[in-house]
């Protein structure tokens, strides 16, 4: 089962393929792509590169040329001294503007290797290959890619949509249970703003979902990144509706920021993030408990959790007032109207995020 | 006398406004987004900052806010390092989504900050204020920000159009003459591309240039900035035409590496390969020599060398093929058909290109 999505309303046209072995472009691409002289840069880590890395290789094996560099693995790759690692790579190779650079990873590579990209010689193909959950779901699609300042997470980047995404679920073979479990977060954050049913068929699918069914998870991929590229053609670079994929992000890097980061992983904050906007939703638009309910169950169901210490609600409350996806005058925050009709840009008062923020206190 | 230009056909709109004294636009423009709370950023350098700075920050008063970062002055600065300085600082300060950055300087300042704004919180909106001759002709429009690599100059960048060009004259006052001559050298290359009679001007008005009268000046630079934007309109992303800007680069950049940067500034290190540029054009097309001794002649009453020292010609041979703006299979040279007639991604054998070099010969 194998399927396809173009963007093509895009600055640059997109193409993600997806399904079980559909890493397997690859190699017909290189081949195809033999005669050209162009050649392939793949910008890794250490852990995929031993997962996965002599696949990915192999596939491009055809090519004209193709090299690797393998990053440590981990948020802390994410800097803009680790950008300019791969830019004088790039160079000291002499990488052309019609070669391409292959992300073979999570989101920290993926969105290094992405800015990377969009960057040097002011733009070169990109070709993204998620390895974890999150990423194929979430990170890989949509062309947002970033680094970190000392000043906090995400705040340099670009737009720039990869000209291929392939979304195999048999690379996410030897993920970690725990890296797992963080994309399964935005599966359901992605449950909560479509119009579907898609929440319905995780609630009745968790127990295949925790096992990880292949077939399961396939089609779980798929509906989200069908949901996802619908928003973005719509809202490329975030003036407006594409804020709804920060719902349950507000409180999220607040919560990674008044508890320290690495305490929580980034996608059991926004699991907790989530529910602290349904109580939110439940104050400023009436949505019934009952969503914040069932969000609740669902998590438990997956092995995530739904509640946390709270230390500093007033660090917290700072760090969601000054989060970086507000833009001047509007707290930036996502809301749910209904299941499956999210409201952004909400201006949330303080007292309202305080008293939200208990239905989570451990 | 001002006038304004307007990019419709780019990825971002850029309005370029110019003449004597349209700096002034700053406080109109201050003046009607101080409601806003909008603040502005300006990078600038030492240099300008004591040349200009005050004016233009006296002009921001009214601004809502407004933060000044002065970075060294030259070459040197243009590097990630820099831009790291640049985009902590914004950080630092709180900069939002919706703020403005506004490059205040002459090509480093305005590659630099343009490359910030470009990627700081994936785009801020970017006022360009060039304040050297070529910053105003060639570097602030057209959106190309760059900084530079240990291996090699404008290696990482954007196409990023500033939302805003001013190109005031009045700026150029305290210019030093070697600058401004360097400016002057890509009023040439745009009188060789240009199908109109800006050459024959140059030559009638090569005293009036040379001594810096402001009526003729004012109307050479916005001459090329009318050539310009036509070029840029048509092939932003320099697929193909845009090219042709780079007439006189693949020698210059050559001539720059082998002489070691710093020897010949760029402007000059363009003068000579223009000239060597014409003489490929006479063995590739059939160029008229008489072409090639009229630049000869207009570059040396406006004070501009027409020969240099060339001690390593295969060293310098192969700084030229591997010039990057090559893309693969071709060698990326531009010529002249005939005046206002360029050619661009021309395959220039080797050895006509050496038989060329022999014109610049001192």
């Amino acid at each position: 089962m194998s399927w396809r999505i173009d963007l093509g309303s895009t600055a640059r046209r997109s193409t993600i393929l997806g399904g079980s072995g559909s890493i397997s472009v690859l190699e017909e691409r290189a081949v195809a792509l033999r005669h050209t002289g162009l050649r392939f840069f793949v910008i890794t880590d250490v852990n995929v590169r031993a997962a996965c890395g002599d696949r990915v290789s192999d596939s491009l094996g055809a090519a004209a040329g193709k090299d690797v560099l393998t990053m440590p693995a981990g948020e802390a790759t994410k800097t803009v001294a680790s950008a300019a690692v791969c830019w004088e790579w790039l160079a000291a190779r002499g990488a052309r503007r019609d070669d391409f650079v292959v992300a073979l990873g999570g989101g920290v590579v993926g969105d290094l290797a992405g800015f990377v990209a969009s960057t040097h010689l002011r733009g070169m193909p990109l070709w993204q290959i998620p390895t974890s959950l999150l990423a194929q779901v979430d990170s890989s699609v949509g062309g947002k890619t970033a680094v970190n300042l000392d000043a906090g997470k995400n705040l340099v980047g670009s737009f720039y949509q990869p000209d291929l995404v392939v979304v195999d679920p048999e690379l996410l073979g030897t993920l970690p249970a725990p890296e797992f479990a963080n994309g399964l977060v935005e599966v359901v954050k992605c449950a909560l703003l479509d119009d579907s049913d898609l929440l319905e068929s995780l609630e009745t699918q968790a127990a295949l979902v925790r096992c990880r069914d292949p077939r399961t998870i396939e089609r779980l991929v798929e509906r989200c990144v069908v949901y996802k590229t619908a928003v973005v053609e719509d809202d490329e670079r975030e003036k407006g509706q594409r804020a709804v994929l920060n719902l349950g992000h507000t409180t999220a890097h607040a919560l990674e920021v008044s508890l320290g980061y690495g305490v929580l992983s980034h996608g059991r904050a926004v699991g907790l993030g989530l529910l602290v906007a349904l109580a939110v939703s439940e104050t400023m638009f009436g949505l019934p408990a009952e969503v914040r309910k069932r969000t609740e169950s669902l998590l438990l169901a997956l092995d995530l959790p739904t509640r946390a210490e709270l230390t500093a609600v007033s660090t917290l409350l700072d760090a969601a007032s000054r989060d970086k996806k507000v833009s001047a005058g509007t707290s930036g925050f996502v809301c749910l109207k209904a299941l499956g009709r999210p409201a952004w840009g909400v201006d949330v008062p303080p007292e309202v995020l305080k008293a939200a923020l208990e239905v989570i206190r451990l």
